[in-house]
């Protein structure tokens, strides 16, 4: 049989997202299992092989020709293994080498999520036709991947372009992954909330003190909220332009629930953007929202697998 | 004739050098003439094509493939012109062309001096059998080049690891550039001359304000002159973990006259690199001095040419 298909999986901290992907991205069929985080290895794998059963027990498996994950990081490629932070139980849990018996002896591919999204992004979002990108994901974390001379770029750990654990604030607060001053500690979700909280900034009745409802304060006009993802944009753009520097960049594609404050981030990103990518080659760099939508790590997961085949 | 050579010219601020470069790396014949820098544009040219007059008068010329270019940034290579920020005369300049012209018609290869000299130490130097590198050239300024996957990788504009214009202090001093906290505003030469003499450093009999002069005096303890280069060692840190971060490296190698301070800057510069490349995905990252010393420019744009084919 003609095998046109690839079985993509998206693990994350909260869900485990599994889908046949065709070659257009479209899914053909889905399923999904919340993530028993605080429990231990093998209940996690437990429900990665629901998943990949309820996948398999479709009439269209035998089209699947290969299995692609996209997992929360750290991963590591090479060793086929991963280590999220969000699920204690799997450090070092060989993932990939469980994958494949469960699927029959499938081949597997393995990325992170920053990178699964870069490649939903690159196929068919807003870094379509992009030979150079930074994808990133701007949400409870910072994550991202790189496109480089029109291809996806995992580096040989599947973790490159994992710009929320880049420094750009050399003496800046502690950070809990051990450095000081990552964009993620400044540009996060979480955050700006804090930031907000701390400067005066204070929730609606509703009580929501998130990111999101920071930034309708921001569109309010409350000067505390503008402030909070103005600063975020700041350490984005420094990070941004970074990343452009080193890696001669085209385009810098921002996604995650952050990005969904739309001007309020936008606006600020753009203009602190010229002030860090200010050398001759980046005059081109460009800032995009992402389009992939929630589907855009199960996409990217077989994206990445046909990347990497 | 077998077309077995590469001719290099290495083009900077102070000195235009050439050479025939055999497929070992070795410099058959040479020729240099210095930088008419503060010249107009045919004038500069003039010095260029006085060296490559020198390597076509001699009988190996007939071997000469084709022309690698490593010239002082920034560099468009893209368009094949240059405007090398110590050569005002140089805006724009087609430099592609004009060496084409005047070396017969062979076809030309160019990249920033950085890449050049990445490429010269992935070939035969200190990152030689490393996919993944990082080369830095810490001197008046501070630049870059990368080696992804085992493949140079100047970019589309051959300027890709230009770490010296990334900014790791979002909040810092104004750099030339129009951003802030560069990376070379805190650990270029001249700034840890400048950075030691503010907190009251002072120079020997002697006179020399130099950074060299700094290292002497922290190697024979001065507190003041230690800090500065331990400042300049937590700016490296802080860009090389970035860019290790971003792109899944193996290494880093650090050369140019900085470089030459030896312990002075590698004991900080390694402590400091535990602080801020704390992923794990980056235990594997080592950093090594530069070994190709001062013919790594023409090393360098004959391997970058030979890559680039």
């Amino acid at each position: 049989m003609h095998t046109d298909l690839v079985a993509a999986l998206d693990i994350g901290g909260t869900k485990i997202a599994g889908a046949l992907v065709d070659g257009d991205g479209s899914l053909l069929v889905r399923a999904q299992r919340p993530t028993p985080a605080r429990e231990g290895a093998e209940a996690v794998m437990g429900a990665v092989d629901e998943v990949l059963g309820e996948l398999m027990a479709s009439p269209q498996w035998g089209r699947a020709g290969f299995v692609g994950i996209g997992s929360a990081g750290p991963v590591d490629a090479a060793a086929g293994t991963v280590s999220p932070v969000n699920v204690p139980g799997w450090r070092d849990f060989p993932l990939v080498e469980r994958v494949h018996k469960t699927a029959g002896g499938l081949s597997v591919a393995l990325v992170g999520d920053g990178v699964a999204m870069t490649a939903a992004e690159h196929w068919l979002g807003a870094a379509r036709g992009y030979d150079n990108a930074l994808c990133l994901v701007v949400s409870t974390g910072v994550g991202g991947g790189l496109v480089l001379g029109g291809t996806l770029r995992p580096g040989p750990s599947g973790n490159a372009g994992h710009i929320g654990h880049i420094s750009v604030d050399l003496d800046g607060d502690p950070c809990p992954c051990g450095a000081r001053g990552c964009v993620e500690g400044i540009a996060s979700g979480p955050n700006i909330a804090r930031r907000a909280l701390e400067n005066g900034w204070r929730p609606g009745p509703d009580g929501d003190e998130t990111a999101a409802a920071v930034a309708v304060a921001a569109r309010a006009g409350n000067p505390v909220a503008i402030a909070s993802y103005e600063r975020a944009a700041q350490a984005l753009a420094a990070g941004i332009a970074a990343t452009a520097t080193l890696a001669d960049l085209d385009i810098a594609v921002v996604g995650g629930g952050v990005a969904g404050a739309g001007d309020v981030l936008f606006v600020p990103l753009r203009r602190s953007l010229r002030e860090y990518a200010t050398l001759s080659y980046l005059r081109r760099l460009t800032v995009a929202p992402a389009v992939m939508g929630t589907d855009a790590g199960l996409v990217g997961a077989a994206a990445a697998a046909i990347a990497l085949r």
